[in-house]
């Protein structure tokens, strides 16, 4: 088998994970192959503080109580270099004695050099860098590169670009299949869904995951609310404190913004973000904060001036965007995206196709907004 | 074979004629069929004011001398049954003593009644609709229902619906695949492109084909002008007046809008329409003489005004919608549709997807906007 095979191999291995058990750590998959290019050790990162892949691959070569002189480690991602949750994986292919080390993808985190440091020591270090590695861990890069959730942005439009007529009706812009793929490909896929109290109320949203025939599920809800007026008596029966067992209602209010002895609904949480003046949220505090509260992957679906607001801001990393078979043709109508920028058209924000999908007579485009 | 069978038979035959070749003429095939299931005629219409499919399949059968009296003509469109370029074909089939009739689809226009007629003469008639014998002829079937072209337009916005920026800068909106589409697969479709005045002058458009690495072709140019800005002295030099051979520019002005006596570019010709005191063109009389030009099948490029008022008038058939991968994210910029209607969203113009196709990042997506 050539290098890339040796790397594939790993990489399926890789994918035999779940991410809600390895939650914000990498998928990582590793064999270790003897001079005879037989594949004498192999695992993958199972489940978050547990065993690393080359950990699982390293210990099972061992056991043949051969030495790994003469061996090669073939790993998805750069081996740690630095004590997390358990210790660095290049103490071990030190001490293992491997021979060489290829690698499919560097870690995006500096503090994880681990490439550097075996060639240090001596190991023979090789990168063949395989995108889909890098893709399969576009949450944990983004997490890591900056310090935020990897963002996907939700809209559902006309074909004329219209989330609600003039009366701000919005049921329905795109057809109940398009609607069952929302729930059961998209929100499934995210550790929350984001929206705004306004957008909340308004639509008396729940934001859980609802496929038909069977229960809906739970999902965390993150609800951007400088006045906390989700907290207010008037909420308390809103749909969204639906009775929850493993995940939250997250209320984001400006420091101070509630009492501190406001009785909250069960399974609520407050966090506390500055928002500026003119009610624009902290993006790079509201990030860390989310990611520090688990919430590595997020879905927003909100209306047009916060979904318009973190586009501009470039937090968004995909765009979830269903066409509805219609046109509205209507001026007063709402606009999905509304800011006024004056960009100029050279410097409009360009996306990359990654799939496209039909529902009857809508579309379902799914855009990448910034390279990884 | 099937009846079915028979009619697809029939209707591969329809789809060997050109479009060129029979101008607003419909696609037809016919064969005969004897009582041992062999096929003794068949034929097509092939050019416009020549014979019929049914004269072709019939003379044919006829040339082995037998008698008709147990063949059965399958015709992929109801046969004529009055004097136009050639007698009726009805006269023909009765003439023949055929036995039976079994037409695909119906004639839309009420003179054309022959399946009635041939029912009233004895003939056993059987209608099976076969959708794509219809779908084929729906220019036809357009002209004849609605005395109009058959019209599709043409938009390409960004995916949050912008046709500009703030500036009214457009070039380029999509790429150069999708605009190579345009050009090779939807203005040659067409007999006609339709703009206005503004948009013409303001892009210096030519509305040719133009495919890489071969000459320009040719192509029929509609400008609706009301006062005729196309033809000031300004305009002489206009690059859409290129030097035509079998095209024309058309420009269409209000009754009177012109000098008499004004000295026009060559190949070019005034259509006078009524125009109503808000500058609306009336699409009854324009559909009319657009007809009466040869002009079957038009395209419409125009920018947001024209556009969104022949898709409120219902004058559009079909939406061949480019969607370039960028966001412009700017309430300045220049929207696609732009007219104040408050219609409410159970109103919205419905739209049957038909096909679409990706190139590159930009997504084409083509839309039926009324049911044939």
């Amino acid at each position: 088998m050539t290098t890339l095979e040796h790397l594939i191999v790993a990489l399926s291995l890789a994918k035999k994970a779940k991410r809600k058990d390895i939650k914000g750590n990498p998928f990582v998959g590793a064999i270790v192959v003897d001079e005879n290019g037989s594949i004498i050790g192999s695992g993958y990162h199972q489940k978050w503080g547990e065993k690393h892949a080359e950990v699982f691959a390293i210990e099972e070569a061992l056991q043949s109580g051969n030495s790994l002189s003469n061996c090669t480690l073939y790993v998805t991602l750069e081996p740690c270099s630095h004590f997390g949750k358990t210790p660095p994986c290049t103490d071990l292919i030190i001490a293992a004695g491997i021979k060489k080390v290829v690698v499919g993808s560097l870690d995006p985190n500096p503090n994880v050099s681990g490439f550097t440091l075996l060639q240090q020591k001596g190991i023979e270090v090789s990168l063949l860098e395989i995108p889909e590695a890098t893709i399969l861990n576009k949450i944990f890069f983004t997490n890591q590169k900056s310090n935020k959730p990897f963002v996907r942005l939700k809209m559902a439009a006309t074909l004329d670009g219209k989330i609600a007529d003039y009366t701000g009706a919005s049921k329905w812009i795109t057809n109940d299949s398009s609607r069952a793929y929302l729930h059961a490909h998209i929100r499934t896929a995210v550790d929350a869904v984001i929206s705004t109290a306004k957008t909340v109320i308004q639509d008396q949203a729940t934001l859980n995951i609802r496929i038909s025939n069977t229960p809906s599920t739970e999902l965390n809800a993150v609800i951007i609310d400088r006045n906390g007026a989700m907290l207010e008596p008037a909420q308390a029966s809103h749909p969204i404190f639906y009775n929850r067992v493993a995940t939250k209602v997250f209320v984001v209010t400006a420091p101070g913004a509630m009492d501190k002895g406001v009785q909250l609904p069960a399974h609520t949480e407050i966090i506390e973000t500055p928002f500026a003046a003119n009610g624009e949220i902290d993006l790079d505090t509201f990030g860390k904060q989310l990611l520090q509260k688990g919430m590595y992957s997020v879905l927003i679906e909100a209306g047009a001036v916060f979904s318009s607001y973190v586009l501009s801001k470039k937090w968004v990393n995909e765009l979830d965007y269903f066409i509805g078979s219609k046109l509205l043709l209507d001026a007063n109508a709402k606009a999905g995206l509304d800011i006024a920028t004056n960009t100029a058209l050279q410097n409009a924000v360009p996306l990359t196709l990654l799939e496209s999908m039909f529902f009857e007579n809508d579309m379902y485009l799914h855009y990448a907004i910034e390279a990884l």
